[in-house]
């Protein structure tokens, strides 16, 4: 396993092709809304047929950059228990001198919980509103939506439900309760985080990056729906109904209107 | 006939130039919205003047793929009775086996009862969510539309009416209905299925992009219009009126508000 | 002024020019949403310090093409008294035999009427849904809002008034009526059409489309504001007023909710 | 001091590189929706180590231009104190002729005051309309949102108070209640303008660009919460309440629903 941190393996394809996919994931999720204003992040592992999964090298991009202006030299490399074995070199003013992902213990808990082989953070606005919608919720629930096909191991009649945990001050203090819904929430492939956006992870950067897109489209279209009046967390998707003035999953809205 | 399937012919001008432009198309499509997330597909004739249409070749990108990354290489080549006569390379991990579209069966029927000469199976959020204002309607209906000029064989003051087929848990499912409803709706170019998206067909690619691009524009203008209150399935726009508290298509509004 | 008829004229660079600027536009507009689906369309006059602006060439690109897909050799020459003097060569199935814009008619109306750089015709979602929020209404107006000084003639406090026509089945019918339109708004750059867009006009290309811009950004803006309730044809923008259960400008939200 | 005034200095690296990034800058904010029809503008310092930040010369962009298209050689250079020490060549018809962007004396009190490394003045959406949902606002407040993190000396659990001053006819107009608001609310580093749109700068173009990004994710967010009826400026984001007919932050929304 050690030949995995000599400076030849660092600057082998694998690492170099990594490193340079990262780089353009940055730049796609840029323009879809996803880590602008230098928040949210992404992460993968550097695939390698001869590497077990669980001992194959972490790219990570760096915290509080610009995502869509990032190149595969700013680029952080983790062994795969979390230390850093690469670190990019500073940058000149008016950058901030390196540090590596905020998010880094987070995505460790989806690399090591779940075998994961990519990890996306994003603050995409919608994945930010959906927890919102219900202060309350402890959960996001949706059924008979043909994207939901697209998230792992769910079916178009299944009901995906992805469980949504407290913000905290700091990144890092989002740890544990992270951690606790995954173990809480077997067949999830998400947890949302109130008021802030969404962890997404799968076995490799495809499943994580294409879950992802299912993923805002389905909390988009939520919104819409609320905003119609309509309730997405029933197979019939029908009017909300409400109970003593609040309405499944939509609280507020009757509330206000 | 057979001299479209030889190694030659599949190595010629027609067809090279059919799989770059799916390619390229693939990726626009992307941009629009309406394939993100390895959802829906696109498919079209391999134009050739000395082949009859009904017996030209078909191309159809492979399945459960990001549509934006495509690669002319990446594409299935169909006889025109829909056997493969021509599958793409696998690509290495983390990509998988690759396999036809889905929406195959469902296009075959697009081209066997129309014609066609490409089809669109588009997951865009106006044409799931179009379903979804009333979850018991069988059809879409708007009128005086600029855009429904676009819809071959409308004009202004006709009345534009796309029929809505439930979802199933597998795109196969669909066949036999989608093949219903185009019979039963001989004028229409498109076939909405319900919390899914829409399949569009035309004469040409050129025929199915423009008259797609148009239905987009019509189900997002009437969404909005749902939000404004206003009847886009009456010439005159006017408010919605509601009968028994059920306003016409868009009967989940006004319970809920 | 017959010189600008010649071949050596057609092929000189104001023109080359003219026709490379108005493949950009098309594509550029197709990008802000103005011209899908072969809608809407522009023109623009070849400037040339040598010749007098009523007497300069008009570019005008062709009818029922995507215009994100231009090249310079798809545009028509006309005359300044509109008749053609190049048209382009037909290009190879799909593609249909090329034909002048439809807008044809009615661009001439704005250069002859008040003597315009360039026309631009749009469906752009906002321009078309602003028609429609009342749908009795004859003019879009609104005031105290900082993109209405991007409006020729127009300062902050300023009402911007624009008048709305009705729609008909086919776009040179148009003609009398925007006409009309124009003699009677001395200080409009620009004509809605119900349910269908806008057409705005400039001294030249750089005017027309800046203030194209503006035009969409301040409908959208409406659009938005009447959502939230607000009265934006007022200076102080309260709360839309409702008079006999029919608010100003927006009459039928008040009635829908 | 002198040194940066003379022609040498002029063309030196630093000046060039700041130009040809401003440049980008346009480019990247116009597709953001933030400088649309000439609307909206930027400036930035040629950061230079061996120079005093205070003495720096100044970039900015010139006033009533297509943001998309700019040049770096259409930028002005200004001495430190705001005075113009390199201006653009005229260009041909129909561009009019250069002139410095109307934002100059607000551009220099944020320089002044806060010795700020650029500038942002954005149209964007979003910053208009966030400043008309309650008109009689002077003020914008959100709190517990993930993105309050992303504004200089705010953490998450904060409140961010971003201070709204009236529009005026002129551009210039606006720079006394600018500095009014800059000196009344030390901690800020944005001041909104009714009915128009945000100025926001930073330490550095990077501060500003990512700090503006994520003002315009907060007031974006914010529109939205209203649309559903939750109010944003207090921890909870519960249901907005009202208070004699009016709610707090969003009074319109009830009174006209």
């Amino acid at each position: 396993m050690a030949s995995t941190t000599t400076q030849a393996y660092l600057e082998s394809k694998p690492v170099v092709e990594a490193k340079a996919l990262l780089t353009e994931l940055c730049r796609q999720f840029y323009h879809l809304g996803w880590v602008g204003g230098t928040g949210g992040s992404i992460t993968l592992k550097v695939h390698d047929d001869s590497i077990p999964k669980s001992q194959q090298l972490i790219i990570m991009s760096p915290s509080g950059v610009q995502k869509e202006r990032m190149l595969a030299e700013d680029m952080y490399i983790l062994a795969s228990d979390g230390s850093i074995v690469s670190s990019p070199s500073p940058k000149p003013y008016p950058h901030k001198p390196p540090k590596c992902s905020d998010c880094g213990p987070l995505f460790m808990k989806a690399y090591q919980m779940r075998n994961a082989g990519a990890v996306i953070h994003s603050h995409g606005m919608e994945s930010c509103l959906v927890t919102m919608m219900n202060p309350a919720s402890k959960e996001f629930r949706i059924t008979h939506m043909e994207m939901i096909k697209g998230i792992q191991g769910h079916g178009y009649y299944d009901e995906l439900v992805v469980p949504i945990i407290e913000n905290s001050a700091h990144e890092r203090d989002l740890t544990d309760s992270l951690a606790s819904a995954i173990e809480a929430y077997p067949k999830t492939t998400a947890v949302l985080v109130r008021n802030h956006g969404i962890y997404v992870w799968g076995d490799s950067w495809i499943s994580a990056k294409t879950q992802a897109e299912c993923y805002h489209y389905l909390f988009d279209a939520a919104i819409k729906l609320n905003q119609m009046g309509l309730d997405w967390s029933t197979p019939t998707h029908g009017p909300i109904k409400s109970v003593q003035g609040v309405s499944r999953g939509v609280e507020n809205r009757s509330v206000s209107c």
